[in-house]
Parts: C-alpha cells; structure tokens; sequence
C-alpha cells in the first residue's frame, strides 16, 4: 500500500464537555484524533497539547502499526497528563513517518448527540 | 468540464453504528465516501480498508462514469467483506484518474439525526 | 484586502432532505455553498450540478461583488433547472477570479437539527 | 515546538443564530475561530468581517502567546463593531506569523445541540 500523509498536524478546536448523558464508553463527549498508518513501518506519534493559559504538555507518544489505523481518544491518559474538560486546547502531531489526522468530537451533554469532524491541517 | 481532484485519497475516521432507530435507507446510521468525477472517462477506484487490529481489506472497486458523482456508502457489502459496525476504521481511496472524495457520516442512534462530513485528505 | 482562495472548488458530497420539520428560510432543511470574495473587481461563478444517472446542468452564473460574501443556497432555483431532493448530487464551482467555497448543511428532517460543514476541495 | 500553518485563512461560512436555548456561555448559540500559535513569540492576528451587503469591518487584531492557543468568539465585540445575528458573514484572518484557523459553531435554537467543524482554507 502506499504511504500518505504529512509529517505534522494540528487540530486547533478541541473541548471536551465534562458532561453526557450517558457513560458508556461510545457515547460520552469525547473527543478523538484518527491517525492512519499505511507505510511498511510502525508509526510513533509525538502528541503535544497546547492550553490557552498553561504550558504546553508532552510530547505523548502512541504507535500506530503499519497497514493499521489508531483512534485516539483524547479522554484516556496514561503516562501523560489529563486534558482538562470544558477548556479549550489545541494538539499538534509529529510522527516519525507519514500519517494523517481527522479530528472528530461527540458531544453528549444533552439527551441528542452531536458531531463534527474535520481532516486537520497537515504539512510537510 | 474540467477535471479535479487528486490520485489517493484517505478518510482516517470510519465508525458505522450498529444501532439506528430508523431502517430506511436515508435514516439507517450510514458512512458516505462521496467520490466525484468530472473527467472525460470513467474512473475505478480502488477502496482499502483499514482496521485497528486486522489486516486490510481490499482493494474493492467502484465505477464512477464520467460527468457523474457517485456516493459510495460503505455500509453495503458485495464482492467485500462488510465493515464491522461499532469499530474503528479507515479507507484509502486508489483511482485511475483525478477524483475528490469527502466524507460524511449520519448517526441515528438517537431519536434525533447527528451529521458530520469533511473533505477527505488527498494527495497527488 | 489579499485575494485569496481557488479557481476551482468542488463539493462532492450534495443532498438536500424533502422533508423538514420547519418551513421558516432559517430552518427548512437545505445546503449551501459559501462563497467568499475580497478582491478588488466581482467575482462570476460558473456552479455545474453532478448526479449519479443524469447529465450535468449547468453552469449557472452567480456574482459576488468585491469584499462580499455570498451564501449561495442550493434549494433555491432561478434560471438552472431545481436540484432533485432525496437525491445524491456533487458541485463544480469554475470562478473568474480567486474565491473559497466552503459546503454546509441544515437537516431538519427531525424536530432537532442536525448541521456539517466543511472547506471544498479547491485546486488551482 | 515547530511553528505550523499558513499566513491567510479565512471561514467562508459565518452565521451565528439570534436564538438559544440555554444562555450559558457554553450552549448559547455561538462561532469560534480556534487559532493555535506555536511559534517562539506572540502571534497578532487581523480579522475582517465581510458581510453580504455592508461594507467590510475591521480588521480587529487579536495577540496569541506563543505556545498557547486561542479560541476567538465571534458573539463577543470589544472594540469591533458586533457581527449581526441571524445574517451570513465570512471572515478574513491576517497574522504576522504562522497560525492555524478552524471553524466551529455551536447551535442551540433548539433543545438539542448542533455543532459544525471544518479546518479553515489557508494559503501562504
């Protein structure tokens, strides 16, 4: 398969509500990053999170075997630290090899979902 | 008509919901790739799908007549093996000639409908 | 004001519902496509509308006066044959002079409303 | 940190309804302009407003520090003149060094939430 990608991303709107209306794990308000893999290699993503009064967190990293695609859910933390809720952030992306990042967010704080997504911004 | 677009293209986000609390076709919760062809033939494109955890499906092909637009909707399966539903995915998108794909999701697992829709990452 | 934008913009992903819920202009379901211009002169806009089994129509001409916007909306029909509803369609969008389009969405086929947006594809 | 992005974006598709129903600052009906600086010093940022029947307004700046992001309100005016409810506008971002634009609007006329996302178009 061939690789595509870039090799940075930004997402610049990211908010996760604190609130939803139910916990189950596909529809509490949350917030992913899809990272597609389709090189001959394992990718490492370094995530970097950028708040709108704290320092910078990371790099986080994650990886993303090849010919694999990895949904990262913004609301999990392990090693890093955790994303405030109903704050504004941004992330930016640095793989070590070609990758692209959608950004998706569902939004359960009422009764109703809502959605949206966009392709990030991606360079070289 | 002039012809656009570019020769591989990804969607990063893929999820079908399994639930739906409407069967018709236009309510089911359904993923679109939304394939355009302007060019003075008809164009194949080959469709890969990638998974999280197994090996890529594909490519599976479609025919998009020239001067015609096609919304391939990934829910339907023929000579491919049908996307799990509730699971992450994502595709790649080989034609022989320029197309632009976007790609757009209808949620109704809900009463109400959630939409979301980007233009696919696409490159030369 | 710069100039900027594309002299050609496709959005591949048209649908507009029969059905809506609300008739007021502000809620009926409907698309459109949102065309920006900030050069010096008006800018004309050839739109060609794609279905998956009949010919293109078009291209019907919208101007833009210099730094305006135009909310070009898709249910709306003068003198280019009316856009099927319930029906898959793309858009070509050939401008004189460097314009952005981006795509939007109002469903309201439901009590609640369900909204996408996203950049079209533009290319030089 | 690299500094990513382009040097001119701008949102074709502005609408900010006159109706919410809840008048929080979270869930009132609103747009942001979600711009992410990651550079080593502040970012100024100059937004127009362009209207579809009223002289341009603006550019308004805004200063984004360095490592941080920023989520700029289009409901709030300080020294700009307010956009109008219920009425298309685009706008127009002009910073002094590299940012990243994305456009999101929250929707709240009805009970339920409706939320639209897109990266914005940038050029260099």
């Amino acid at each position: 398969m061939r690789s595509v990608g870039k090799m940075v991303w930004t997402i610049a709107d990211g908010y996760i509500p604190s609130q939803s209306t139910s916990l189950d794990r596909a529809s509490v308000s949350h917030e992913t990053a899809c990272n597609r893999s389709a090189g001959p290699s394992e990718a490492h993503v370094g995530i970097t999170v950028l708040s709108s009064d704290r320092n910078a967190i990371g790099p986080h990293h994650v990886g993303v075997p090849a010919d694999r695609t990895l949904h990262v859910r913004f609301n999990d933390s392990s090693d890093r630290k955790p994303i405030l809720r109903d704050t504004d952030y941004s992330s930016l992306f640095e793989p070590d090899v070609l990758v692209v990042i959608q950004h998706a967010r569902l939004d359960s704080r009422k009764a109703e979902l809502a959605l949206l997504t966009t392709t990030a911004y991606g360079q070289d």
